[in-house]
């Protein structure tokens, strides 16, 4: 069966929850596992004291017994702590006035207020609770599990930050988009492919800490990758079954994410076709094993919507959070007058590396989909 | 019912065959646009001589009755004009001695080689008939019937050159991604963004021939702009219902697309949150109407995965074609040897005009689908 | 966006989750409304104590804000109240040694055995746990859900018992397949259509009764009515957007249903086409309202797969459970021995009215999901 | 990539079109396969003289090269051979005057009124034309191609007349829901399961003749029987993943089936637990293979939704055709005054064996997708 799923939790509801179906029986899943994949996600420069306050975990409902898949729906609760702050605000209970809950204003940036001509509302809340970056913990959660069957598969994937601000953090010297030959054997290694060096913590740290100050926030560049994918995931028949368009749908569907590339595949656009792909390794070194290796990698791992072998890249680019301080001007839908919001008190500066860990979910999903489907 | 379809057909089989379902009763179909949007696709610089012998013609084989659709699916057929040389070569019937057709080799940049060993075959043709170029004449053939829809409601999209072989075409005192006021009332100025100055047509000519006689091919950048569409398309809710997610996956879907940005997603994530978004046009001039404009379109018409009213701008990178001159040295499957295929005699230098035309017709797709879920 | 929905959670697990998206906003969503049904799904003629003993609820995690859905997926959590009991046999955690937990061994009638085959287990446990009637609690808050959107566009359903243990129950002086004009204006009285008679009540205690003392168990024939339905819901022009074939997947769906019906369907097939259709009401009675009326409901309100305005009439066929006393002779899968397993001593000796009323949530999802899809 | 297929096509329009794709690459597929079986449908008693003038052909545009399927989408294509009378009333091209063609006015027990006011039409042809038994010889088609790939697994699929306009035909002595072990080894007679016996013959074609006089039309019951499905099929963890519930749609999907049956689905509801399921072999026959045999398949080969090695028997009840003679009294829809259509000419007494054909086909399709989702 087609691997499928869904989720649905509002920011500040009782909590997130998921549901995924078509996983193989056996499958050997421990919340921890979870459970680290969600403190990842809530690390990182520029987060708020929230995110170091609440530690997310998931609570597993259905589909593992003793440590194992059992074929049907796995299903994972995760908490929101925070919910006791809002438990009437947020209550699906009938109130008997509303008024008492004074609308959220739309913010510029936020799916806010094309939501709330979308569905007729006057008040934000409607839609931001659902709409926020609250809802990648359980992408995360989901990943983590599909992460799981991928690595009992030998596949493993990691991220890296390229960009963080407008500033360049990727070390310039290693390979932009590695080979699986550049990979070698152990590909495990790339879980730990996020962690910084002395010098690019202490970088990122004073980007935030000035965008702090001056109540901005900054966006960045992710960049994701899958190694030891064996070769064939995915189809060139058609465009809704290719490997790429899955993969540029997932990483576009995380809140903030404006652009996707595969490989290297904004500078093969501008040059020549002679070398813009990615020869075959055989005739260099016919000992070369797997056989159907390349000498470079600017595809990213997939030609026509199919794996060949390489490590799968994808570069995703994120936006600046949209909550400054002082926010910025916005608009009340009841009266369609302009409105100043007042400033909010705690918020992430960032959160670029959350991304990062999101993205790695999204790519691992996608892949454990093709997997199955092979 | 909810929009889908499916195509079929090789590049030198009988034809191309799409149908497409979900479409409402009484729209106003005709064969001669569809027809139009294919000869635009078969129409640019680049092109090998193949397509201007051959004029693609859409044929209705059902879903249309004397002008307008009728709740059926619509289906169509291209027929392929060439398949007269390949009829034995592609024939579906058995054949008593496969050895007269000797197999082609796997084209480093193709599907051929994931493909090959995918489905376990020896023939990249066996791959390559399907991941063609080719394909996206039935993808353009749909979108055209998308797009009658789409005008229909007062939606017109239009594309554009941004670079071409690396050289930047696009005029840069225009509005990179212009907004709603920018495009004024009639947009279906945009049908005729494609056109070119000369003095872009001559920059372009120059540099295909260039690359002609060099055996090169080229890649390059276009950009899709749809306008006067309305807020509420699509959905924050979940990643799949997501538009941006949607048009991700429709352009990456496109053969040779290896990147794809909305708005002016990249450069959003370099700068800080406070000048990254769009603000409300209110403020500034309350007799605007719609009410909801803004005064920049950074995030191309698309804010929490919903459309927010402002043109729907999205960019996508394709890399150079893969059939250069000489070959790149290819390997042959049944002995894992290398081997120097011959030169490929006839084919095109560059489709960066054509993939504009296909990237108009998959958002088409796209918007058409997003706008009957409503 | 198109309305579906997973679910999740094993029998005796810590409880059943449900998510479900596409509902518009503002809906209206009271918990006790679908703690109703769940109440109603556990009464009835030959269930066991259990079901008495526990009284599920339904928490409404997500999609739901004061009352009223606010466009994003509704979760739904009902606890299975005897998990306590079982929380080491059910753990999601890992365990060191699984021997102290005897493998449940495969029974008849159930998915145990093919289950089995199909994942590999030797545990049937693994198997029964989610193949379980016990899910189609959620299912139940699911259609219940679904009876507020159809009940807010005035569209009502019922249902009535047919056959219970191979008896008729079924007045045979009512109409088998009520038309329009039969049911009235106020098509809210189908929702005590279940309600039984003295004389029927008694009759059907007797038949459990008598099933008990044997360690029998029971099956029946439940219909369930859905009266003002618009007509247009469905599709004629692909067999899976056929509502009749939707209906017909989720009827059969059901544990246990076996055969389904739509009107008069058996009959219809055994007699010559000029009684076998459904006249026009017009020719007879020019002011009847609405006009499309008619002046039979063999079809049971679906033609060529598309709602014509009569009620929607579904019978299902139920089988007796699978769980009789002394249990059917097994095999233990480690050794392919057959084995005798010990008496089952608490449980159902009919589940007929609880299919029933599972029967009705199906109907509702289906129509709820076609109304959404006009 | 599972399998998904769409069809395309009016009954007088150019012809059928039908889209399948998912299906192996290197599944043997020959044109007269497909053949075969259109002439199986277009045979039996009651058709029109019509059904045997016209013979229908499959054309493969795609899918296939030199007799295999090469893993890309299987597009077929059925003429019309009646279209070139109707080429100008079904042109898809755009006519000066509609009132040339006179608007066809609905029929009882058609898609005609309830399509009628779904689109809102006045003309019933825009409705008849798709929403006719003539679509199902694509869907013939196309489980064509699911048999070979099916029979290339062992597995094969057979029909037979249980009832014919209210007689019954099947032979009584036989068994009505046959094992596995009475199916035996070779369950490729199935494929010849359709042939009658003299004496059945000369009764359906004596009660046809007396239809055929009066101007009546016969409905009917058919089986279908799949044997050699191996066990696991399908899956009990969500009602839309089940093998029955598919099953039910598909055969409710064909038009004028009102009512579909598992195994002894019926009588099975009327008996006690004891008798009412299919025993396991293994305790009556230790050497009897293969192991997970039944004594008995009440349940029609499939448990839970999964398949439990036994043979897949699906019953279909078939009303009459709606075309009587004289015509059933309509209404035009532009004065919603009765009218009285004229006579039919050439039209059919019964479909009933077509039917069956039918049912084999999308029994096919649905093992085809079961089998390949494993």
């Amino acid at each position: 069966m087609a691997l499928r799923w869904l989720t649905a939790g509002e920011s500040h509801g009782p909590g997130l929850v998921g549901i995924i179906t078509g996983l193989p029986a056996g499958l050997e899943i421990w919340p921890g596992r979870i459970d680290a994949e969600l403190l990842r996600r809530q690390r990182g420069a520029g987060r708020s004291k929230r995110q170091q306050i609440e530690r997310d975990t998931a609570t597993i409902i259905a589909g593992v017994r003793h440590g194992k898949t059992i074929g049907s729906p796995v299903a994972i609760l995760i908490e929101n702590k925070d919910h006791q702050n809002w438990k009437e605000a947020m209550s699906s209970d009938p109130v008997e006035d509303e008024s008492v809950f004074p609308p959220a204003y739309p913010r510029p940036g936020h799916a806010d207020l094309a939501g709330m001509i979308k569905w007729g509302f006057d008040d934000a809340r409607n839609v931001l609770e659902r709409a926020s970056g609250r809802s990648t913990a359980m992408t995360v959660a989901l990943g983590a599990v599909c992460r799981t069957y991928l690595e009992q598969h030998g596949i493993y994937t990691g991220s890296r930050i390229i960009e963080y601000g407008g500033v360049r953090i990727f070390d310039i010297e290693e390979s932009m988009v590695p080979t699986r030959a550049e990979i070698g054997d152990d590909p495990s290694m790339l879980t730990s492919l996020h962690e910084l060096e002395n010098e690019q913590q202490k970088k990122i740290n004073e980007i935030v800490e000035r965008a702090r100050e001056s109540g901005e926030t900054l966006g960045g560049v992710m960049q994701a990758i899958s190694a030891h994918v064996p070769p064939g995931l995915g189809s060139c028949v058609l465009p809704d079954e290719r490997l790429d368009s899955r993969i540029a749908a997932a990483a576009m569907g995380i809140p903030g994410v404006k652009a996707v590339e595969l490989g290297a595949g904004m500078s093969q656009a501008g040059i020549g076709g002679k070398n813009a792909h990615d020869r075959f390794a055989l005739s260099d070194d016919p000992s070369h094993e797997p056989w159907y290796g390349r000498l470079s990698n600017l595809a990213g791992g997939i030609e026509g919507g199919i794996t060949n072998g390489e490590p799968v890249c994808v570069t995703a680019w994120m936006k600046p959070l949209a909550t400054v301080n002082p926010p910025l001007p916005s608009i009340d839908l009841r009266t369609k007058e302009p409105v100043q919001p007042e400033s909010s008190e705690r918020s992430d500066v960032s959160a670029v590396e959350a991304m990062g860990v999101v993205l790695e979910a999204v790519v691992a999903l996608e892949l454990a989909r093709a997997h199955l489907d092979m």
